[in-house]
């Protein structure tokens, strides 16, 4: 119900009735628990069209808010949006993730409340929190799993650090499933199926499957980096193996072949500056990149058939020849059926795209049934 | 409410109502309504513990079946389920696919009417069918499309030849995805993310995801015969490309591979003949393909990050060798977190896997809040 609403779909008790096939009793009553929890409102429409107009529903924006956070290894972005996705305020900051979860977390909780004044809105909106990290964490407990780029932050639990200051429900995941989820409802909304692959000095993956996040088993779903790369047995990888398409296609293998050659780069930051500056061996290479990501794709395409495939991530800052690369081998190599309305594109969310995307992963919990079901039973309880 | 009656997670109104955190006024509406369109029954426990005893709940099994066809290049298998999922009848006979729709519909027709008869149930007890095929299909209208064996079905209704026999739904899907759904449903009842791969003259597979099947944009995921596979850029496949996967380690391949070597063999079944007469060229060439499967599957394992694989189709009957390869270059090339929970087995649901998947396939439609909201929309309206 509160989906359909949200969605704009179901505008009055009847639409929510004729759209749910649940009695006009039932309907009502659920209603009314919505209402009283918060979540919803009734209004008047604008004008009467004779009779009685019907009273439209809608989500209670005013008093109930989310804030998404993304966390890099040097940048710190925090939004406000309310629980219809519209965003109230943010900001960015610059951090440094290395000096650990205490002193980082205490900077974004002080980024919150700064937010908060700024919005004019009172602690007790805040709904829930979506943090995205640079790293991998287990979803369930928001404790991050050996991130590599974050010492210090091993198993630390997250939320814990929040919850106790805001009494509300605090989401963590890592930063590209967050970006796969903000891209997916701010700028895909109508795909079900969507590949986010974020090209940055790693590679990585995030997957939307009829229209939520795939984590997978271990939740490790996504780690497309170390799958190996014909024709490359000599590129060795910082995971132990050789041949993955990160130690191939990233931004840091690219920078690295640069240099041997000749040019000297560090990052792929300095080879986005290349290739802006016109340098033909970067432009090369960068191209090349793109077809080596392409095949791995290819393979991808075929067995996820995802509607959309978004490229972000430093090196889409030079998306022309990356995305030339990728398409030629895609749609060389891919099936016919699965390529036919497949788009690759680079990513539209840009610089906000990750705490959008976190505060999105926060609306969705909000959302959820299993959330409103509990909300309800408790309030019931207490009433 | 009707998933949780038919898993045994709630018993009574109560469970459901704590279940659910619904009111329990909805719920006894919900349930009565249930109760009213013959899905569920209300039953006395065998006991009373003092005081007036709760009624349970359970599916009305004895009033609701569904039928399950798996039709292969040369077999019909069809089983009757209740809706519990349990087999009441089933039985298998020849049939050639090219005979086209028309003939081999009208064969599975008439087993559907034997089954019934024998195992006593009316023809009103039907209430969904399931068919699985051996070709792609537009799962949304049940039509085949373009199928390479299946010449006469292109774009075929099926469901159409029986809607106005039995007067219910007919969902049609491909053979992999139902043998995914049954061996789920039916071995790995606790998987949410499960890959079922069939390795016959071409490979497939079949993606559940969260615990349903995943098809994808076009309806074409699990198509990972095409995926382009390392160092084999002369094995022409029949899709008009080369190197995919299976014009190297299909059965059908690895026929070609021995008859060029000097031990004739046409067909994948040959294969396994050869191998079970301890041919040592068999054997080691079925590893050897493990290997070359193994390595698109590492990469899928990286992506997808599924709790089990699970093999059939013909080549799976020789699964020690194929398994052995599969394994070996999962576990090497895979991420560890990943692989650290995976199990790679042959499939347990044997040759009647297909039927009762496709038998899962009604039933979950049946079970499905989409159909149940429906029917009781109409009942209501009817009342």
């Amino acid at each position: 119900m509160l989906d359909l609403i949200s969605r704009g779909a179901a505008e009055t008790r009847t639409d929510l009735a004729r759209q749910t096939g649940m009695a006009r009793s039932t309907v009502a009553q659920r209603v009314d628990a919505l209402i009283g929890f918060g979540l919803v409102e009734e209004t008047e429409p604008g004008e009467s069209t004779g009779g009685r107009p019907p009273r439209l529903l809608r989500l209670n924006t005013a008093h109930n808010c989310v804030l998404g956070v993304d966390l890099g290894a040097t940048h710190c972005r925090v939004a406000l949006l309310d629980i219809g996705g519209k965003p109230l305020a943010s900001c960015e900051t610059p951090i440094q993730i290395t000096q650990g979860p205490h002193e980082v977390l205490a900077h974004v909780d002080a980024r919150m409340h700064e937010l908060l004044t700024r919005a004019n809105r009172p602690l007790e909106s805040v709904k829930a929190i979506g943090i995205g990290v640079p790293g991998p964490v287990e979803f369930a407990t928001g404790r991050p799993v050996n991130p590599p780029i974050m010492p210090g932050w091993h198993e630390y639990p997250i939320p814990d650090f929040f919850t106790s200051r805001y009494n509300v429900e605090v989401l963590v995941d890592n930063d590209v499933n967050v970006l796969a989820l903000g891209e997916r409802r701010f700028a895909y909304p109508g795909s079900a199926h969507l590949l986010f692959v974020k090209i940055g000095t790693g590679i990585g993956c995030g997957i939307v499957a009829d229209g939520r996040l795939h984590r997978g088993a271990q939740g490790s779903a996504g780690d497309i980096g170390h799958i190996r790369v014909p024709d490359a047995p000599h590129a060795v990888c910082r995971c132990g193996n050789t041949g993955c398409l990160e130690a191939v296609a990233g931004g840091a293998a690219l920078a690295a072949r640069l240099s041997a050659a000749g040019t000297p780069a560090r990052t792929g930051h300095d080879v986005v500056t290349l290739v802006n500056q016109g340098d033909a061996a970067a432009l090369r290479l960068v191209r090349e990149g793109g077809r080596v990501i392409g095949d791995v794709l290819a393979g991808l395409v075929n067995f996820f058939n995802p509607e959309a495939i978004v490229v972000g991530g430093v090196m889409a800052q030079v998306h022309e020849p990356l995305l030339a690369g990728m398409r030629e081998v895609i749609y060389q190599r891919s099936l016919p059926l699965a390529t036919h309305r497949l788009t690759v594109v680079p990513s539209r969310s840009g610089e906000e795209g990750g705490s959008l995307g976190a505060g999105r992963l926060a609306i969705d919990h909000i959302l959820a049934p299993d959330y409103i079901n509990r909300a309800l039973s408790t309030g019931q309880g207490a009433a």
